[in-house]
């Protein structure tokens, strides 16, 4: 296989590149690995480093082109002006929503440039919608962002990180105004979204708010992930309904995780590195996304380059070219063969990475935790079941009140 | 607490500062999270990103810079000539020895300066050496690394990652000729080096040689590296000799590996992430090292920037700054204290994440491993002790014989 | 609490006490028990210990009923004639399968009368069942075992680990000829029995066919089980039936397991020993089952003596009294209060047993394992659900041919 | 081979068949076992069971018979006059120390004379010493037990679980006044006695004291004792003193237990389950300990008579027979040859049971605990080898004094 950088997007419109079967391999976690490299605040998780720092948000969109991103996400995570408000006063110069968002437009064309990748401008979730304003004010808010995405042109646009299809669907219907292909994930498991939405119900409703790419990011590992997406092209056969599926879990191993995800995980944020998964795991689920007909495959938070390169390199056969980054690195471990211990030499291969079972080092540390919080007591469960409460403002009050 | 990017040495000889028992933060471990980004290839592990990528090479100094390390080390792992010959053709491009060593030299400074860190340029083991070549071969390879640090007028010396204290003893000799500090790590557990001298015996010998500063770096993790120092403290004190004591550990738990360390471990090199620390480990691990006495404290591979920054935060009291950093992480997790679940703002506080034992996530996987090869059976340790056999070639020799 | 051995039952008719809300308190596994023991082989699980070695039986049942046992089921598992003679000629001495079923209800009623315990006849799946017999034959089976139960006039009768609703059916059926009341438990877990019928469903069929008492026995640990019987009595009320529920789970843990139960796991039967139940997870457990209006509780394989008084121990509140072996056991571990060392007596208190989490000792080995089997594989559970196959001969053709 | 139970015993000296290099094989734990049965009080440990209840001490003297125990101890543990008294009154009626003694002895000859096994009267640590009586007091407790073994007329004697090499040299001089052979086992582990007193003079000093046999029982793992008989073996052939070696340990994994062994851990005693050895573990240990020259070879607290079976049936090649109970089971696992189920024959084999790595079906708990107490502190150990401490009582004196 040849090694290039990245591919040509000749057509405008990726989704023709989709529909004719393409695999589209996406970028991974900017917040996580930021965090890690001392511009990111956990908690906040707000990315005004496109302009405090442009040279690490740039070094770490470059990595994920060389590891074979075809999209790089404009760093704008959470980067609503409601949402930058809200983080507080520990940036010491005020730096304004437009300037973070036209900082991230810049960065990621500029790297995307060095390689024919396309830029997608990405909204998540604000605190307006949860703290209940209403949808004027909630579509005000993305519509702020998308005028400097369409100003910046990117290429294609992305809703993502959503816990509640209400507000993914207001956020597709704005992003939709702008003319250009829209995709749409949310951080939901199989158990569906807050309001117990069923995955397959909420890609039906995405779809019909005018997403052309469906499916989920952040909040689960790999495995689940693939479940919910799994859900959501039923429901999409189901209704008769066609989109492109897609899927952005994290690089974390949570077996353990409830309705919430990993946030309510004991481990978040700050003790997760036990979970991380290997580049063996992520081929593992580079394939079964393939299998599962998703085309759009990347990674969310834990998704270092390696991650993504893995992808790229289980891949490689159907693309028919790997990454510029697999000049660094060996099929399955082959570059082990030249070792001077034969028992190192002994791991240059498949079988050996496919099946291993690593060891944690941590013999007193369990292999799963219970996960905190309200919202996965079976109290909790069932009053959403009972309909007592359809909301989490609901429930926290019913809560409260039932002493769960 | 202000926070500050490194601080002045106002000194030439770092070793006063230590002497005024100044604590110095080393930085972590270049090929392993430079391999993960793209630029390093496991299994020669040589560092010619130098010259092909320095953009990268210079982003991950200045994230250790802004974690708080206080020493720059030149990214010459492995670039002796002999080392960077061996490693065959993979580089599409010849890239000289010298070349390598020079830029490598030429990025640290760079970045140094953005600071005032200071710049160390490093050697470590040779093939050479490991081929049996003779003393003066290999003096020949450390000195040719040494001219470009003259050339280049690095501020200090490190010999490191030897596992034969012949060998390292050797190196220093090199090393003293340029009249510079030099300080010299072996990676060494407890049991000594792969001859049998114990970490006592070696710290000794390497102190005689010309070393101010002693230590350990890689191959072990933090607990059973802090036990080798204690050793070479002991080792000193019984010979009554003086030098400061160093330490970079691996940031993986490794309690089931043997005497060759993680090398021989079945997940190494590329099924570890289940055995990294996190930045809580390692805040126990540098108030350890500095009860200890020891005052050089840094990392080795699996040490990403937020690890480094975790030592500068345990040694913030005593140091009287934290690093730049900091201003993106909060003290033990207090910037998750505005989080609105009260069970994440219940995690805002030193005792939940000192207590907290990580779950896997795993729960197919053990937590230990037995190490692979014949260097941790019990009939290669019985032949080392019947002094059989003294170098590993032997043992090999031997083994294969006696079939172990 | 005052402590007696077992309890004054004087009406004839069991349910009459079960009908005014009594718990009624099983007996432990003894196929299981006794192999351990060195009295019956595993493989086989056939009771001819009860003609061979009636002492270890007796034994066996007198700890039960110490324990708290206020049933002592015959020890006639597997005693149909078809499985006696299926068995091969391992044992000696041809065994008549009367003989077996005799001997057992003797010695059951023998140590029943030191405390005034009932007796169960018991019935259990058949060979002749599996390999298709028809219904004459396999009725005539368990008539064969009835006729000892009536000429020996045990109180009530139980029909036992059925994976097949349609045989336990029948079961219930021939045993109802004898005017006896009847218990039903089938072996499965929520996934229902081996042709896919629902937990709810099975219930409902046993009622139907004149089971008084609904429930689980064996294959899976007690979490699941409850959960079954959860199934069966959601079951029951929807079809506005009224029966006991009655729960006899494993004494190990199976949170891995897959649809035919511990069977398939790796360890079975000869490596089970870590998944082991406490005491204390047993107190849980009665707790449970009682909070969800079980009132006949009780164990299977891997129950011990002491599991079964732990049952008796908690529900001591509710019953008023405990059993004869708690002479021989403190209230939740109090009978450490005296020992010397200050960290021992710290265990004896509830909170300190209800919160341990009991490490392993065993670092190199995994917390789960995969379930072997064609029964939980992916194809086989598409199979089921596309009805090629309704039994498990069909699927295992099916899946030969298939090659999953 | 042919299945015998036990082995006619010609000679009325022991040791001669040692000398001659016969295995002995022991028998197993009885108060964990009875505990488990609802005979014997965790806390006391005593064995009024034998006056209360002698058929279920008869039962289990016969299961170990069965599966081949060559030497039936009298079930005399903790039946020291002193303290019994100590027990407190929870045993209802007064039963004194002649009569638990007279009947254990009545016992374990009436099972014996059914296989021709010996009988061994034992004695084990004293309150009397740990309270710090003197030498007279505590021979005069040993010697109370002595005389009824005499006027029983046991075959032989055993002094097991001493903790200090003081008391059980004591013990050994009494028991040697009866001019039988006589056998010394401490509950110690590598780093010996609680003064600090090294396994191999342990050895010397019981050896030089009378004892024919000397080991180790209880408080460790099988591979930890055999380390520590290991060591006894190295000590005796340095001293020039010949002596049978004995091992009787646990049956629990304990990797992970400090000096004092499996008191300290925070699982015992209720707790222990996941740690309980597989019949495998001992088929492993059995082989282990032959290998290293132990003849006599037995269990201790957690050995249930299908372990000791896994003893004989390893050893069965050497001795030439297996045990009766041997007719209820196969040869590692090949009774299951004939299961329907295609992966359950698969499971007929050494290999399959000898690699297997039994899952704990526990993901919540760890995989190693911390001994609790300070018999483990750093500290602790730092003052034992200072030689401030001598003593525990001293040890826990300056322990509180130092805070550690």
């Amino acid at each position: 296989l040849i090694r290039i950088s990245g591919r040509k997007f000749i057509t405008f419109y990726y989704c023709e590149r989709l529909d004719g079967g393409e695999i589209v391999i996406g970028d991974g976690g900017f917040v996580f690995a930021l965090e890690k490299r001392g511009y990111v605040k956990a908690g906040p998780w707000t990315p005004e480093a496109t302009v405090e720092h442009p040279e690490a948000v740039r070094q770490l969109h470059r990595e994920f082109l060389r590891a074979g991103s075809n999209v790089l996400q404009t760093f704008t995570f959470y980067a609503s002006e409601d949402k930058l408000e809200n983080r507080g006063n520990y940036v010491a110069e005020k730096i304004s929503c437009q300037k973070v968002n036209e900082a991230a437009c810049d960065i990621a064309r500029e790297v995307a440039n060095e390689g024919d990748a396309l830029v997608a401008g990405g909204v998540s979730q604000t605190p307006s919608y949860l703290s209940c304003k209403d949808k004027t004010e909630v579509k005000a808010a993305f519509r702020k962002q998308l005028e400097v995405f369409m100003k910046k042109n990117v290429d294609f646009l992305i809703a993502e990180y959503f816990e509640h299809v209400e507000e993914a669907v207001w956020a597709v219907e704005v992003l939709k105004e702008s003319g250009k292909p829209v995709a749409a994930t949310m951080c939901i498991g199989p158990e569906g979204d807050m309001h117990g939405v069923s995955p397959g119900q909420c890609a039906v409703q995405l779809v019909k708010a005018g997403a052309s790419i469906v499916g989920v990011n952040c909040h689960f590992d790999p495995e689940t992930s693939l479940e919910t997406v799994r859900l959501m092209k039923e429901g999409l056969q189901a209704a008769k309904l066609k989109a492109h599926l897609m899927c952005q879990p994290l690089a974390f191993h949570t077996p353990d995780c409830g309705k919430q995800g990993f946030i309510d995980l004991p481990e978040f944020p700050f003790g997760l590195e036990p979970r991380i998964a290997t580049r063996w795991d992520i081929q593992n689920y580079a394939r079964k996304a393939y299998d599962l007909g998703i085309r759009y495959i990347g990674g969310c938070c834990g998704f270092e380059p390696y991650h993504i390169r893995a992808i790229a390199e289980e891949l490689g056969p159907e693309r028919g070219f790997l990454p510029e980054a697999s000049e660094k690195h060996g099929n399955w471990g082959d570059n082990l063969s030249m070792h001077t211990k034969p028992w190192v030499r002994a791991r240059a291969r498949k079988e050996y990475w496919e099946n291993l079972k690593p060891a944690s080092g941590r013999p007193y540390c369990p292999c799963m935790s219970k996960p905190d919080g309200w919202g996965v007591t079976k109290g909790a469960k069932e009053l959403m079941q009972q309909k007592e409460a359809t909301t989490e403002q609901q429930l926290k009050e019913l809560f409260q009140k039932k002493k769960f």
